[in-house]
């Protein structure tokens, strides 16, 4: 169904953004695991709003609350794992004119096409506040995957507007040798881009666009190591193809590359092919000569570096008046609504790293079940 | 299950490069429609191999045969119908190589890695035969939804290697003043792109590449128009979340985008938004002075023509020699060996486009059944 | 997945005995059905324990708390509805047993060897109060149907240990012309048997096996009229498949059968077949001279009654001394543990109607998913 | 979907009775099976239509024949494996009575009812033709499940009609000294009745009913050992729920019981429960002093042996005229169509414990990957 993604660690999501809450049940997570509640909650702190002049001024604590599948001690029973996150700042009063018109290229038209009834407050299930679910179920699948696998992920902003330090990135994850980021390196950068210079830019440019009552977009780089060979499952669930959808499925979304993705388009075969360099004489796994793959082939993991890069529009809550039409079709001028970030990317970097790992974890436990 | 796609109109895939036969079981084709084999029929002739000078020697007549859903006048029963296209230009001693090397950037070692088993010949799954069984879904998809709605699609090559006509049509779509190619026009072309400048040097490109031995990538443009709004089931099961999954599961794709795209994540939210330009008064249905959004807002359709892109990584079977290592990490000249296209893009367009219609069938049934 | 139920209409549920709450996530509700909060607790009031001499002397409150997929006017949104309902009166000292031993025929053998830990404090999943999401989901799902249907349900209890009235209701049934009770003749009786003779039977032989520090098991039987013909999937989701799924998933239950049931298969098929006795003429639908069917014909619905009955074993946990040994094989007299109904019947009927509900509505939006 | 059943090991269904052929896809056997073809046939020669005085004479080699998922050497590649067998002995001129009325409790009314057309021939989907697959799916489970358990299976007719060794059976079955018998035994009843006397009896009912023109129902008894602990997933998928639901899918199923079943209900907790007798001190795992939860606890096998009976009613199609109406409401005389076994439950025998070996493997693979 649709608020549910995982085929063996599935996540079932709900909430609305002005709701009482937002909230997920995980099942599938093996029995016995000692989660870390801390280490959750920071992955939600590293996500949640107001905490810089680049993000949305919308104040939330989003703290999580366990309602099931752990014991007093925080070891999982092997039942469903059910959380909630409650909203506290909710602003119905700002949505006020969802009866008469639709926000341009917002949620607004299409929903109310969908459910025949205009949209709740804040878009309801449109909102980003939805990903806080997302969060949860990412920092918990990489507590599951850790346990027996050295598996590590940096995810950062490579692009805002339009300002980018993307084809230098691709250049040389294909190439094997970029360097890798820390996630104090990410984080210490309002933007969430660990190349200062890079970072100055897309800061002032943000700025300048909120200033401006504009926005930006731009895009995320996810990068993960250490990933075992042989997760994928062909033919329909690829790797790139369930990365691509749990990317596609975050909001704004609308372009997802893995490895050297449309570029690579571009190249001939014999530029582009990832020859065999080696092969470990202990554990006969191959290493390659380079990896415009993006650690994936043929939709089952390979050993190499997965990265890929998901692309996002400008937010389309503006700080300006657009001209547009009431439900009625007459022209009128539509005054902002509702608070919002200027721009998703640096926020949206941690949600897909979080599914990213979300991914990964049930594609292992999937992998796992297959064994004779 | 990993080779299962739809929820409600749901295609089992099935069968290898080298094996008896490719098929496939569908579910959820309602009851009491006449199926047009002939019709299902010409969209395999589309993709068949064999067809050209740009594509693979392999012969494959690819009749399809149902073996269960129809009537003896082929109406559907309301239960699964499953079909098979026998394989019959095998050549399972093509692939000797595979007990002791591994093919630079092909399903071999991955494959190897996840089943603990050298490859089937011709690759098993990962050959491009298996997106028979969804071309035939696509075109079955087709019927249904053209029964109850006024829906084209309209889909062709972009790009192969460096000639491109992607930014000039990415622009007059956003605007959406492009003109819309008939299927014979794009059937025309050895290389499926409408625009004869184009399509000749894009067949010149393919050409030179075979002859050096070598392989193009490319991408390809599928146009939807006509589709019903509300079509998408927010939050994971997005329309373009969907689109995506369906096109990064196919052999050799490497990116997607919906609407601008990439391109758009270098616009301003005030450039990017899709304003409402006047509603129909019979319909109360909207309709938009621009389409950025490529026809999806929050994950459902809004009317508007959705259109997106798929590119291709250049074949990883080459005609050249290739300097890899054999499995046990001695280096070794690798000889080419089996047939391939030197260009898989010209056949990928009818599979993009039968992937679309399926994506949209399945969430137009599922639409339906969430009504009131 | 294991906590979930449904195909369209998906309840996913979560909760321990004592933990801090039970709950579920339902999908699927269509969009603007204006929900009625206190018949759906009504239904959780029914449910509830502590109400009388025959049932468990836990006392909890059960109130319902929705935490999305409802707009402030209880109107649905087409999103998820989430709920929970507090465990207030936790004891979970009463369990300090389970790091020694098993409790004869419970959970506790059978879980420790499934998660490879004693079982939680009362059972966890295994506890009857994750009932409490069926029961909420059976609410919603007659809410769902009888907007747009006539059905009616009545379900009761028709044998407690050796006081048994289903003998006659089975043949009446089959001839069709047995007395139909109505909630509140059902709900006057403590244990929930519409017959005042029987029902004072079962009360004393409840009463008397408390006393003893024993317990009793027995059946319920759960009818269904005005159900439209067409619903059920083949052949797996066959209506009398995924009831007999939905029942046999309950707590202690350990038998389903479907119309003429065991008994039926003791007639010739001269005796058993339902004949047609005539077609109404302005519906074309047909009326049957008898109905050992149950309402059901190769797993679809025929118009008819459905009726079925669910046999529930004696309660596990019993007020007497047993003897049974520890988890190193030592030999130990086990003292009563927890607080549990010295019957499950009674309390079983509203959750055996709320099922019954739930697969109905979930596949009456099946069926109408497949219309062309 | 309808057509499919397993979560990890995955069955699709196809086929009509009058149709080309009847197959399947199955999802989720691992990679590296040495497959034995012969033995899967073997299942199918037990199930084969013909064979004897009591069943029905259509003739079928029912050969089965593998489309994909093995390589030359039947060894599982870890894709789908499909399979058909044909229909060779079709006689659609038998249901030339479809298009003007129904025969008594049989799909034809519900299935118009649903797919809004006279049924297909031979009941299309509702034949026990499809059981073809299901039997295929048991063969390859139990090859799944014995590569590292020794768990064995024995399933046989306990009652036709009014003769019945049920109670016999149950009695001892409680108390764990029940004989176990070989498949041999089993086989060479024409009845499937290992017991030469009641087999006798059964075999005379059997072709008494088919001299009158008239059919009987009858139970059978399936039984599993060696199964390990823990399979079985709380809360809707426990084991039992899992079994009803198999085996209450299939043609003429109208009831089944776990363990005690109905009768069980009639006891006391002190009389049913299952005292623990000791632990293994190797092993750690308990042994029980009875057996009147049937080998499940809660939902998860415990070890001891399982043990489930299923009630087929009367076959609805008899050698007799019916009075029963046409589909105007005009009262007509139905005369006898299409072949037919008297008894279903002799060939039914080897279906309920195929499906039994499905459900176990499928619940064995979904246990192993929820390990941590």
């Amino acid at each position: 169904m649709s608020n549910s993604i995982g085929t063996i660690l599935k996540l079932s999501s709900f909430g609305e953004s002005h709701g009482p809450a937002i909230g997920g049940v995980i099942e599938g997570v093996p029995a016995r695991l000692h989660l870390d509640i801390d280490a959750i909650q920071s992955w939600l702190d590293r996500r949640k709003p107001g905490q810089s002049t680049v993000t949305t001024p919308r104040k939330e604590a989003d703290k999580i609350k366990f309602l099931s599948g752990l014991s007093p001690e925080n070891i999982t029973l092997g039942s469903p794992l059910a959380f909630v996150v409650e909203n506290k700042n909710t602003k119905p009063q700002d949505y006020s004119f969802a009866a008469k018109s639709w926000r341009p290229s917002h949620a607004d038209y299409a929903y109310e096409q969908k459910y025949q009834q205009p949209i709740a407050t804040g878009g309801g299930r449109a909102s980003a506040r939805e990903t806080i679910a997302r969060v949860v179920a990412g920092a918990i699948s990489k507590q599951i995957l850790v346990k027996n696998n050295s598996i590590n992920s940096c995810a950062y902003t490579c692009a805002i507007g339009a300002v980018s330090i993307k084809e230098d990135q691709l250049r040389q994850l294909a190439e094997q040798d970029l360097d890798w980021y820390s996630q104090k390196q990410v984080e210490s950068s309002l933007v969430k881009c660990p190349l200062p210079e890079a970072s100055g830019l897309m800061v002032e440019a943000v700025q300048q666009a909120k200033h401006d009552g504009d926005s930006l977009g731009g895009q995320v780089l996810v990068r993960m190591r250490g990933v075992p060979t042989g997760l994928g499952e062909p033919v329909f669930d690829k790797l790139e193809a369930l990365l691509g959808r749990a990317m596609l499925s975050l909001p704004a979304a609308k372009g997802f590359e893995i490895g050297s993705g449309f570029s690579g388009t571009k190249l001939k075969g014999s530029e582009h092919n990832d020859l065999v360099e080696g092969v470990y004489q202990e554990t006969k796994k191959a290493h390659f000569a380079s990896n415009r793959s993006g650690g994936v082939q043929a939709g089952v993991s390979n050993g190499a570096e997965i990265y890929f890069f998901v692309g996002f529009k400008p937010t389309s809550t503006i700080g300006k008046v657009q001209q547009t039409t009431d439900k009625s079709g007459s022209t009128i001028e539509l005054a902002p609504a509702g608070r919002h970030d200027p721009c998703v990317v640096p926020r949206a970097v941690v949600i897909c790293e979080a599914m990213a790992w979300h991914v990964l974890a049930d594609l292992y436990l999937r992998h796992k079940a297959a064994q004779p």
